[in-house]
């Protein structure tokens, strides 16, 4: 996974254990894409802070995701889930009522998982 | 959930981020179900320091449910499970190919999920 969208993905999933500093300036920097410069001008921090914070968190996320794997159980979870939905379509179904207990069942797995 | 089981829970979600010490202390007694006393002597920690240690992780672990969510969404996630497997029940199926492919897709939901 190219670094940047991991980084984002673990602050989609650790973000909640940061500061709201710095939570702001990780949003700001990953899912807003502004510059250093930009992120400094709008929260009225120097732009060595902000590069600082950015670092120091990037490296707080990694050791936190070392320790709970939950980057880890989401792509697993993923998988297991493509994998229900590719075994359900071996199925070979022709009655309606089996059809339309198939059809809900996949609509289920993929709003639910 | 009873409190000491949904503990016993937080910890094995979270115990990765508590201290060696704090992590240790917190499976004698949740864990191995021993007494304070019992902790403080084969931890040569005091039976004060055991019992604070205790409830300092207890805080730490239910604060981290507040953030993270562990705990709920292994709870959402084994529901997922049992409904999925009840829908799958629902469907009346007769002929091999097809009892095979369901009695193994069963089988992979109860192992992986």
């Amino acid at each position: 996974m190219e670094e940047r969208i991991k980084l984002s993905v673990l602050l989609d999933l650790y973000g909640e254990l940061l500061t709201e500093k710095q939570r702001d300036i990780m949003n700001l920097y990953y899912n807003d894409d502004l510059s250093l410069s930009e992120i400094s001008e709008i929260t009225s921090t120097s732009r060595q802070a902000v590069h600082d914070i950015i670092k120091r968190c990037n490296k707080l996320m990694i050791q936190y995701e070392e320790k709970l794997h939950l980057m880890e159980a989401k792509i697993r979870i993923e998988e297991i889930k493509k994998d229900i939905l590719k075994k359900i379509d071996l199925l070979s179904i022709q009655d309606d009522d089996n059809i339309k207990i198939l059809s809900e069942l996949k609509k289920y797995i993929s709003d639910s998982i």
